[in-house]
């Protein structure tokens, strides 16, 4: 195991200069504490003042994510992971990790800084400035909805997407649906470009026809349904899958305002199953990720890795939720909505 | 809980009948026996006899695959499996299935007669009976290297192919490989139907041409490397990858008694990482599967099925193994080997 003497002989610098780096001692340059930093990152120095009987760190990273109150997505993730980390004699903290932070100080140098053994991240984007240092990262970390190739000490859990979206294709087809569409988010999402994909291969899978005039997908919410939305209904889409509950409540409201009934004229499907989607007008049918269940899996996949199983993937089974919004394929044609040109 | 009255109760038979049939006694029908052990498997009842301080009961079973040597495949994936599982408090059972016995008795059965609460089952192939009985059944399964759409109660423990693949074929691309071939077995089996897919899209995600004349695959590996391997060899293949290290092997052999050296005018890849690997001539460049770690994902999948966490899939990292049946591209086509026509 690395000591302080191994950063201070590589560097050729004191001991005492050293330590003042690694605990955040002034009087030392800051560049020089980046440098020290960086060693001990680099050839795995761990700190380990803590008192015999004290628990050990594990932290959930939250980048962008409302997760404080009980209805917010990453709520009953966090507690998945606590329920099942706190019994097993680990603290367990919850840290905010705005974008700005994350250009001041690299993953690796954050995580011994705060001696967490391994971190659970949730909400990163592919923009993040992170993401790129977690391709060669060394601490653990489990990512939750992003995916880092070959890196050993990192892992991917989310919901099964393809899974799920067969699911809601072989629901509807059973419905009667042929015409179904997509609206999605942006590509630049992990998980948003599994879910088209996903979308694309279950319409495959069970020979139904796609065509770029039946999907549609954008950044902005107000895009997909005041563009793409207007040109799947002219297309006569019985059915619409959308990237996220969010989305698809946005959607259903606009097919109402056009003028559709849902689910007689239109079917709708969301993903997630948020809090809210069990009381939109009507309410959503979608498909669920267990939040809670993904905290569990968040916590098995970062035990193993710090018992040196490196896990690349963890997914979660998907579940069809039916409420309310879905309903047989109709069987007559409706006109084009009326809608102001673009 | 369901007891073995409701069991009595729902077929309109004594409480002492439904003991008979639960504890293997005599003097009862196969018939009824059998439709006393279904209709509790229906109910999810459970035998729960165990004395206090016994340990509860896993198992693992094997289908058709070594594991008895140190050196044999199945080996370090049941000793990865128990090395966590027991330490647990749980009893492991190590069981041959063959498919002849799978004919006889449905896996939940199987399971309640034995008093097993889940599996790890290792070596099913897409015709084995129990493989379409797992699409419904309730006892949790963990499988190795197989598949289930839907079913909550079973899951998917494998490594990651793609990420296997795409190791690979960026590594031949480093040398200077372009025409790179791949042989594999028959597509019945779940994880070579996947390897084939995991090569295509390897190749395609690193902008190299595939065609048919690079490709061949056979149950038969006599078929691969007679009727195949020259193929590849006219198309001027510098490189080939094979779906699992026995068939890179005979691959290999094949090729040098074609009078091409091996690495200098082609390159093999195998993959699997198996025991005899890196004795080969010359020793074997190969996708390594940690086969301890698999027995580990494998616990981990199963006792989050036990824990009402339906995990779905689970892949663990991939490795290249570097040996030295690999090199850079030759730069000089070499003549069609010489062959009897088929």
């Amino acid at each position: 195991m690395p000591t302080i003497n191994d950063i201070a002989e590589k560097l050729g610098v004191s001991k005492g200069t050293v330590s003042k780096a690694l605990n955040n001692g002034d009087d030392i340059s800051e560049t020089l504490r980046k440098r020290i930093l960086e060693t001990a990152v680099e050839i795995g120095y761990e700190k380990n003042r803590i008192k015999k009987g004290d628990a050990q760190k594990l932290c959930i990273l939250i980048v962008n994510m409302d997760y404080k109150k009980p209805s917010a997505f990453g709520y009953d993730i966090i507690m998945g992971f606590k329920k099942l980390a706190i019994p097993s004699g680990w603290n367990v903290e919850v840290v905010d990790i705005p974008a700005a932070f994350q250009h001041e100080v690299s993953y690796d140098v954050f995580m011994l800084q705060h001696e967490y053994k391994g971190a659970f991240i949730i909400g990163l984007s592919l923009n993040d400035p992170w993401i790129k240092e977690l391709k060669t990262s060394k601490t653990p970390a489990v990512l939750y909805d992003n995916y880092i190739q070959e890196n050993p000490s990192v892992s991917y859990v989310g919901v099964h997407n393809e899974e799920g979206f067969d699911i809601a294709v072989s629901y509807l087809k059973s419905l009667g649906h042929e015409r179904i569409g997509y609206i999605g988010g942006a590509l630049e999402s992990h998980i948003i470009r599994a879910r088209h994909n996903a979308y694309l291969r279950a319409m495959q899978a069970h020979s139904l026809p796609t065509s770029d005039d039946l999907i549609g997908y954008s950044y902005f919410t107000s895009e997909c349904t005041q563009k793409h939305l207007p040109r799947l209904l002219r297309h006569q889409a019985t059915a619409i899958l959308c990237a996220h509950d969010l989305l698809a409540n946005a959607v259903m409201t606009q097919c109402q305002e056009f003028g559709y009934r849902v689910p007689e004229d239109i079917s709708i499907i969301g993903f997630d199953d948020a809090a809210f989607s069990a009381y939109t007008f009507p309410p959503l049918t979608t498909i669920r990720q267990d939040r809670t269940a993904l905290g569990n899996c968040g916590y098995y996949a970062l035990s193993s890795l710090l018992n040196s199983t490196p896990i690349s993937t963890l997914l979660l089974r998907a579940e069809l939720i039916e409420r309310e919004s879905t309903g047989p394929a109709r069987t007559w044609d409706l006109p084009a909505p009326l809608t102001p040109q673009p």
